[in-house]
Protein backbone atom coordinates (compact mmCIF):
# COMPACT_ATOMS: atom_id res chain seq x y z
CA UNK A 1 0.00 0.00 0.00
CA UNK A 2 1.25 3.53 -0.68
CA UNK A 3 0.54 6.24 1.30
CA UNK A 4 0.92 10.02 -0.13
CA UNK A 5 4.31 11.41 2.21
CA UNK A 6 4.99 15.06 2.28
CA UNK A 7 8.73 15.25 3.18
CA UNK A 8 11.41 17.60 4.10
CA UNK A 9 15.02 16.60 4.15
CA UNK A 10 17.56 18.99 3.91
CA UNK A 11 20.83 19.54 6.30
CA UNK A 12 23.74 17.33 6.43
CA UNK A 13 21.88 14.06 7.34
CA UNK A 14 19.39 14.59 4.91
CA UNK A 15 20.43 10.86 3.26
CA UNK A 16 19.50 9.76 6.79
CA UNK A 17 16.18 10.58 7.60
CA UNK A 18 13.59 13.32 7.10
CA UNK A 19 13.23 16.84 9.24
CA UNK A 20 9.50 16.07 8.67
CA UNK A 21 7.30 13.57 7.42
CA UNK A 22 3.48 14.38 6.84
CA UNK A 23 0.96 12.49 6.32
CA UNK A 24 -2.58 13.60 6.52
CA UNK A 25 -2.85 16.38 8.71
CA UNK A 26 -0.05 14.46 11.50
CA UNK A 27 3.73 16.06 11.09
CA UNK A 28 6.18 14.35 12.56
CA UNK A 29 9.36 16.10 13.38
CA UNK A 30 13.27 14.52 13.77
CA UNK A 31 14.50 15.07 17.19
CA UNK A 32 16.58 18.69 16.78
CA UNK A 33 19.04 20.03 18.77
CA UNK A 34 20.87 23.07 19.68
CA UNK A 35 23.22 23.59 16.47
CA UNK A 36 23.95 26.91 15.38
CA UNK A 37 24.47 27.88 11.18
CA UNK A 38 27.57 26.54 11.94
CA UNK A 39 26.45 23.47 13.20
CA UNK A 40 28.17 23.77 16.23
CA UNK A 41 26.29 24.26 19.78
CA UNK A 42 26.74 26.60 21.93
CA UNK A 43 28.04 25.85 25.57
CA UNK A 44 24.69 27.45 27.27
CA UNK A 45 21.42 25.05 27.44
CA UNK A 46 19.04 28.02 26.89
CA UNK A 47 20.82 29.05 23.77
CA UNK A 48 20.99 25.67 22.74
CA UNK A 49 17.24 25.49 23.61
CA UNK A 50 16.68 28.57 21.63
CA UNK A 51 18.30 26.99 18.45
CA UNK A 52 16.30 23.87 18.70
CA UNK A 53 13.21 25.55 18.38
CA UNK A 54 14.70 27.37 15.34
CA UNK A 55 15.42 24.34 13.79
CA UNK A 56 11.63 23.15 14.66
CA UNK A 57 10.11 26.33 13.38
CA UNK A 58 12.35 25.66 9.90
CA UNK A 59 10.80 22.87 9.68
CA UNK A 60 7.20 23.42 10.08
CA UNK A 61 7.65 26.72 8.01
CA UNK A 62 8.49 24.04 5.11
CA UNK A 63 4.59 22.40 5.89
CA UNK A 64 3.32 25.98 6.25
CA UNK A 65 3.06 25.80 9.59
CA UNK A 66 4.37 27.65 12.82
CA UNK A 67 4.57 27.00 16.53
CA UNK A 68 0.36 26.91 16.80
CA UNK A 69 0.53 23.94 14.82
CA UNK A 70 2.74 21.64 17.59
CA UNK A 71 1.02 19.41 19.66
CA UNK A 72 3.15 17.19 21.38
CA UNK A 73 7.28 17.76 22.36
CA UNK A 74 9.28 15.70 24.07
CA UNK A 75 12.32 16.98 25.89
CA UNK A 76 15.51 15.33 26.14
CA UNK A 77 18.19 16.47 27.86
CA UNK A 78 21.37 15.20 29.30
CA UNK A 79 21.85 16.85 32.44
CA UNK A 80 18.33 17.54 34.43
CA UNK A 81 19.88 19.20 37.41
CA UNK A 82 21.26 22.10 35.05
CA UNK A 83 17.67 22.20 33.46
CA UNK A 84 15.94 22.64 36.62
CA UNK A 85 18.58 25.15 37.88
CA UNK A 86 17.64 27.28 34.75
CA UNK A 87 13.64 26.42 34.82
CA UNK A 88 12.58 29.53 34.85
CA UNK A 89 15.05 31.04 32.19
CA UNK A 90 14.30 27.97 29.48
CA UNK A 91 10.52 28.54 29.95
CA UNK A 92 10.47 31.74 29.73
CA UNK A 93 12.66 31.61 26.42
CA UNK A 94 10.03 29.33 25.24
CA UNK A 95 7.18 30.95 25.79
CA UNK A 96 8.85 33.88 24.05
CA UNK A 97 9.01 31.45 21.13
CA UNK A 98 5.21 30.22 21.35
CA UNK A 99 4.42 33.45 22.08
CA UNK A 100 2.07 32.85 24.22
CA UNK A 101 1.67 29.98 27.24
CA UNK A 102 2.46 26.37 25.59
CA UNK A 103 -1.10 24.51 24.17
CA UNK A 104 1.32 21.55 24.04
CA UNK A 105 2.07 18.47 25.93
CA UNK A 106 5.46 17.80 26.95
CA UNK A 107 7.22 14.88 28.43
CA UNK A 108 10.89 15.53 29.64
CA UNK A 109 13.52 13.09 30.43
CA UNK A 110 16.97 13.09 31.05
CA UNK A 111 19.07 10.46 28.89
CA UNK A 112 22.63 10.15 28.60
CA UNK A 113 23.77 11.20 25.73
CA UNK A 114 23.27 12.64 22.20
CA UNK A 115 23.64 12.17 18.56
CA UNK A 116 27.32 14.61 19.70
CA UNK A 117 28.44 14.83 23.43
CA UNK A 118 28.55 18.86 23.01
CA UNK A 119 24.57 18.52 22.53
CA UNK A 120 22.79 19.21 25.72
CA UNK A 121 19.21 18.84 24.42
CA UNK A 122 17.00 17.16 21.81
CA UNK A 123 13.22 18.26 21.52
CA UNK A 124 10.50 15.95 19.70
CA UNK A 125 7.78 17.81 18.43
CA UNK A 126 3.90 16.51 16.77
CA UNK A 127 2.81 19.17 14.95
CA UNK A 128 -0.94 18.64 13.21
CA UNK A 129 -1.11 21.00 10.01
CA UNK A 130 -4.65 21.98 9.98
CA UNK B 1 -2.89 28.15 9.53
CA UNK B 2 -5.16 27.74 13.21
CA UNK B 3 -5.88 24.40 14.28
CA UNK B 4 -8.91 23.54 16.68
CA UNK B 5 -7.36 22.12 19.98
CA UNK B 6 -9.26 21.00 22.67
CA UNK B 7 -6.62 21.82 25.76
CA UNK B 8 -6.27 20.85 29.69
CA UNK B 9 -4.15 22.91 31.10
CA UNK B 10 -4.43 22.41 35.36
CA UNK B 11 -1.81 21.67 38.27
CA UNK B 12 1.19 23.17 39.02
CA UNK B 13 2.53 23.68 35.82
CA UNK B 14 -0.51 24.77 34.01
CA UNK B 15 1.32 27.90 32.92
CA UNK B 16 4.11 25.42 31.17
CA UNK B 17 2.33 23.09 29.10
CA UNK B 18 -0.76 21.34 29.05
CA UNK B 19 -1.54 17.83 30.13
CA UNK B 20 -3.77 16.78 27.20
CA UNK B 21 -3.68 18.08 23.70
CA UNK B 22 -6.49 17.09 21.59
CA UNK B 23 -7.03 17.64 17.56
CA UNK B 24 -9.35 15.37 15.75
CA UNK B 25 -9.38 12.49 17.20
CA UNK B 26 -6.36 12.10 18.90
CA UNK B 27 -5.18 13.02 22.01
CA UNK B 28 -1.54 13.65 23.24
CA UNK B 29 -0.86 14.26 27.16
CA UNK B 30 2.21 14.88 28.83
CA UNK B 31 4.13 12.12 30.75
CA UNK B 32 2.20 11.70 34.08
CA UNK B 33 4.55 10.66 37.17
CA UNK B 34 3.86 8.91 40.04
CA UNK B 35 3.05 11.93 42.99
CA UNK B 36 0.15 11.67 45.27
CA UNK B 37 -2.39 14.17 45.97
CA UNK B 38 0.01 16.18 48.15
CA UNK B 39 2.16 16.43 45.06
CA UNK B 40 4.98 13.97 47.05
CA UNK B 41 6.41 10.85 44.95
CA UNK B 42 5.96 7.40 47.46
CA UNK B 43 8.71 5.68 47.60
CA UNK B 44 7.57 2.32 45.91
CA UNK B 45 7.47 1.93 42.29
CA UNK B 46 4.66 -0.04 42.54
CA UNK B 47 3.01 3.00 44.09
CA UNK B 48 4.53 5.68 41.79
CA UNK B 49 3.11 3.73 38.87
CA UNK B 50 -0.32 3.58 40.26
CA UNK B 51 -0.44 7.34 40.87
CA UNK B 52 0.63 8.39 37.53
CA UNK B 53 -2.09 5.98 35.76
CA UNK B 54 -4.90 7.66 38.22
CA UNK B 55 -3.49 10.89 36.49
CA UNK B 56 -3.28 9.80 32.88
CA UNK B 57 -6.89 8.32 33.95
CA UNK B 58 -7.78 12.03 35.43
CA UNK B 59 -6.41 13.52 31.80
CA UNK B 60 -8.59 11.23 29.80
CA UNK B 61 -11.60 11.15 31.43
CA UNK B 62 -10.90 15.50 30.68
CA UNK B 63 -11.32 14.26 27.25
CA UNK B 64 -14.57 11.94 28.18
CA UNK B 65 -11.86 8.90 27.71
CA UNK B 66 -10.92 6.07 29.51
CA UNK B 67 -8.14 3.59 29.70
CA UNK B 68 -9.60 1.49 26.82
CA UNK B 69 -8.71 4.85 24.47
CA UNK B 70 -5.25 4.36 25.10
CA UNK B 71 -3.05 3.01 22.19
CA UNK B 72 0.18 3.47 22.96
CA UNK B 73 2.37 4.40 26.08
CA UNK B 74 6.31 5.21 26.87
CA UNK B 75 7.46 4.04 30.02
CA UNK B 76 10.27 6.03 31.29
CA UNK B 77 11.87 4.88 34.57
CA UNK B 78 14.89 5.34 36.52
CA UNK B 79 15.71 1.99 37.53
CA UNK B 80 15.35 -1.46 35.30
CA UNK B 81 16.69 -3.16 37.71
CA UNK B 82 14.08 -2.62 40.52
CA UNK B 83 11.47 -2.54 37.42
CA UNK B 84 12.39 -5.91 36.60
CA UNK B 85 12.41 -7.67 40.22
CA UNK B 86 9.08 -6.02 40.36
CA UNK B 87 7.54 -6.92 37.28
CA UNK B 88 5.32 -9.57 38.09
CA UNK B 89 3.55 -7.11 40.51
CA UNK B 90 3.42 -3.71 38.10
CA UNK B 91 2.03 -5.62 35.27
CA UNK B 92 -0.62 -7.09 37.52
CA UNK B 93 -1.23 -3.49 39.21
CA UNK B 94 -1.73 -2.09 35.43
CA UNK B 95 -3.52 -5.00 34.28
CA UNK B 96 -5.93 -4.45 37.25
CA UNK B 97 -5.84 -0.32 36.01
CA UNK B 98 -6.92 -1.45 32.34
CA UNK B 99 -9.33 -4.04 33.62
CA UNK B 100 -7.87 -6.47 30.56
CA UNK B 101 -4.71 -7.15 29.38
CA UNK B 102 -3.90 -4.05 27.90
CA UNK B 103 -4.68 -3.11 23.89
CA UNK B 104 -1.78 -1.10 24.15
CA UNK B 105 1.83 -0.73 22.31
CA UNK B 106 4.44 -0.12 24.78
CA UNK B 107 8.35 0.63 24.82
CA UNK B 108 9.94 0.42 28.38
CA UNK B 109 13.24 2.84 28.91
CA UNK B 110 14.88 3.56 31.37
CA UNK B 111 16.37 7.00 31.36
CA UNK B 112 19.13 8.70 33.47
CA UNK B 113 16.48 11.26 35.65
CA UNK B 114 13.07 12.47 35.72
CA UNK B 115 12.50 15.87 36.86
CA UNK B 116 12.74 15.08 40.24
CA UNK B 117 15.27 12.87 41.66
CA UNK B 118 12.34 10.96 43.64
CA UNK B 119 10.12 10.19 40.49
CA UNK B 120 11.00 6.70 39.34
CA UNK B 121 8.85 6.10 36.33
CA UNK B 122 6.87 8.56 33.98
CA UNK B 123 4.51 7.52 31.55
CA UNK B 124 3.56 9.25 28.73
CA UNK B 125 0.43 8.04 26.48
CA UNK B 126 -1.28 8.60 23.06
CA UNK B 127 -4.94 8.09 23.03
CA UNK B 128 -7.50 8.04 20.35
CA UNK B 129 -10.93 9.33 21.34
CA UNK B 130 -13.33 7.87 19.44
CA UNK C 1 -16.84 5.69 24.19
CA UNK C 2 -15.18 2.64 22.45
CA UNK C 3 -12.94 2.60 19.55
CA UNK C 4 -11.99 0.17 16.98
CA UNK C 5 -8.31 -0.96 17.64
CA UNK C 6 -6.88 -3.52 15.27
CA UNK C 7 -4.40 -5.12 18.01
CA UNK C 8 -1.51 -7.54 17.46
CA UNK C 9 -0.50 -9.58 20.37
CA UNK C 10 1.91 -12.30 20.09
CA UNK C 11 4.98 -13.22 21.36
CA UNK C 12 7.00 -14.17 24.66
CA UNK C 13 4.47 -10.49 26.12
CA UNK C 14 1.49 -11.38 25.03
CA UNK C 15 -0.59 -10.66 27.96
CA UNK C 16 1.48 -7.75 28.65
CA UNK C 17 1.21 -5.52 25.72
CA UNK C 18 0.22 -5.52 21.90
CA UNK C 19 3.07 -5.62 19.57
CA UNK C 20 0.98 -3.23 16.76
CA UNK C 21 -2.36 -0.79 17.79
CA UNK C 22 -3.85 0.59 15.07
CA UNK C 23 -7.26 2.83 14.99
CA UNK C 24 -8.10 4.85 12.01
CA UNK C 25 -4.69 4.63 9.82
CA UNK C 26 -2.56 5.20 12.56
CA UNK C 27 -0.49 2.25 13.80
CA UNK C 28 1.35 2.60 16.91
CA UNK C 29 4.25 -0.14 17.34
CA UNK C 30 5.66 -1.59 20.39
CA UNK C 31 9.68 -0.59 20.91
CA UNK C 32 11.41 -3.55 19.10
CA UNK C 33 14.60 -5.15 20.12
CA UNK C 34 17.22 -7.24 18.64
CA UNK C 35 16.29 -10.66 19.86
CA UNK C 36 17.00 -13.50 17.47
CA UNK C 37 14.84 -16.48 17.06
CA UNK C 38 16.10 -18.05 20.36
CA UNK C 39 15.00 -14.89 22.01
CA UNK C 40 18.84 -14.06 22.28
CA UNK C 41 20.73 -10.53 21.53
CA UNK C 42 23.62 -11.03 19.41
CA UNK C 43 26.50 -9.28 20.62
CA UNK C 44 27.06 -6.78 17.18
CA UNK C 45 24.95 -3.60 17.38
CA UNK C 46 24.23 -3.81 13.41
CA UNK C 47 22.84 -7.43 13.81
CA UNK C 48 20.85 -6.20 16.62
CA UNK C 49 19.46 -3.50 14.45
CA UNK C 50 18.92 -5.71 11.49
CA UNK C 51 16.70 -8.12 13.80
CA UNK C 52 15.02 -5.17 15.41
CA UNK C 53 13.80 -4.14 11.63
CA UNK C 54 12.80 -7.59 11.15
CA UNK C 55 10.50 -7.68 14.15
CA UNK C 56 8.94 -4.24 12.84
CA UNK C 57 8.58 -5.63 9.38
CA UNK C 58 6.76 -8.46 10.90
CA UNK C 59 4.64 -6.15 13.00
CA UNK C 60 3.86 -4.20 9.55
CA UNK C 61 2.73 -7.28 7.97
CA UNK C 62 -0.12 -8.25 9.99
CA UNK C 63 -1.43 -4.76 9.23
CA UNK C 64 -0.32 -5.23 5.61
CA UNK C 65 2.47 -3.09 5.77
CA UNK C 66 5.57 -2.38 4.79
CA UNK C 67 8.46 -0.38 5.85
CA UNK C 68 7.37 2.75 3.49
CA UNK C 69 4.57 3.13 5.75
CA UNK C 70 6.29 3.97 8.76
CA UNK C 71 6.95 7.45 9.35
CA UNK C 72 8.76 8.60 12.29
CA UNK C 73 11.19 6.29 14.32
CA UNK C 74 12.68 6.63 17.82
CA UNK C 75 16.42 4.49 18.27
CA UNK C 76 17.25 4.40 21.93
CA UNK C 77 20.55 2.98 22.34
CA UNK C 78 22.88 2.26 25.29
CA UNK C 79 26.47 3.24 23.86
CA UNK C 80 26.04 6.26 21.61
CA UNK C 81 30.04 6.04 21.11
CA UNK C 82 29.74 2.27 19.75
CA UNK C 83 26.74 3.89 17.55
CA UNK C 84 28.71 6.64 16.17
CA UNK C 85 31.93 4.64 15.67
CA UNK C 86 29.53 1.84 13.26
CA UNK C 87 27.18 4.51 12.05
CA UNK C 88 28.32 4.02 8.40
CA UNK C 89 27.34 0.37 8.90
CA UNK C 90 24.06 0.73 10.85
CA UNK C 91 22.36 3.10 8.04
CA UNK C 92 23.76 1.23 5.04
CA UNK C 93 22.46 -1.69 6.70
CA UNK C 94 19.39 0.47 7.48
CA UNK C 95 18.66 1.76 4.32
CA UNK C 96 18.70 -1.57 2.65
CA UNK C 97 15.88 -2.70 4.47
CA UNK C 98 13.99 0.59 3.79
CA UNK C 99 15.34 0.15 0.00
CA UNK C 100 15.78 3.81 -0.11
CA UNK C 101 16.68 6.45 1.67
CA UNK C 102 14.36 6.45 4.57
CA UNK C 103 11.64 8.60 4.62
CA UNK C 104 11.54 8.59 7.91
CA UNK C 105 11.85 11.31 10.66
CA UNK C 106 14.33 9.92 13.33
CA UNK C 107 15.24 10.81 17.05
CA UNK C 108 18.53 8.65 18.87
CA UNK C 109 19.26 9.21 22.11
CA UNK C 110 21.43 7.16 24.63
CA UNK C 111 19.68 5.81 27.30
CA UNK C 112 20.98 4.15 30.46
CA UNK C 113 19.30 0.47 29.95
CA UNK C 114 16.83 -1.21 28.13
CA UNK C 115 14.59 -4.43 29.11
CA UNK C 116 17.29 -6.89 29.21
CA UNK C 117 21.44 -5.72 29.71
CA UNK C 118 22.20 -7.54 26.50
CA UNK C 119 19.88 -5.38 24.64
CA UNK C 120 21.94 -2.39 22.52
CA UNK C 121 19.35 -0.81 20.87
CA UNK C 122 15.27 -0.58 20.46
CA UNK C 123 13.29 0.59 17.54
CA UNK C 124 10.11 2.55 18.26
CA UNK C 125 7.71 3.39 14.67
CA UNK C 126 4.93 4.55 13.84
CA UNK C 127 3.25 4.00 10.80
CA UNK C 128 0.57 5.05 8.31
CA UNK C 129 -1.30 2.41 6.95
CA UNK C 130 -3.25 3.98 4.13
Amino acid sequence: MTIDKKLLRNGPYADLFSQGVQVGNTLHMAGQVGTDAEGKAPDSLVDQMKNAYQHVESVLKEFNCTMDNVVEETWFVTDMHECMTQVQELFAARQAIYGKPPEVAQTLVQVVALVDPSFKIEIKCVAITD
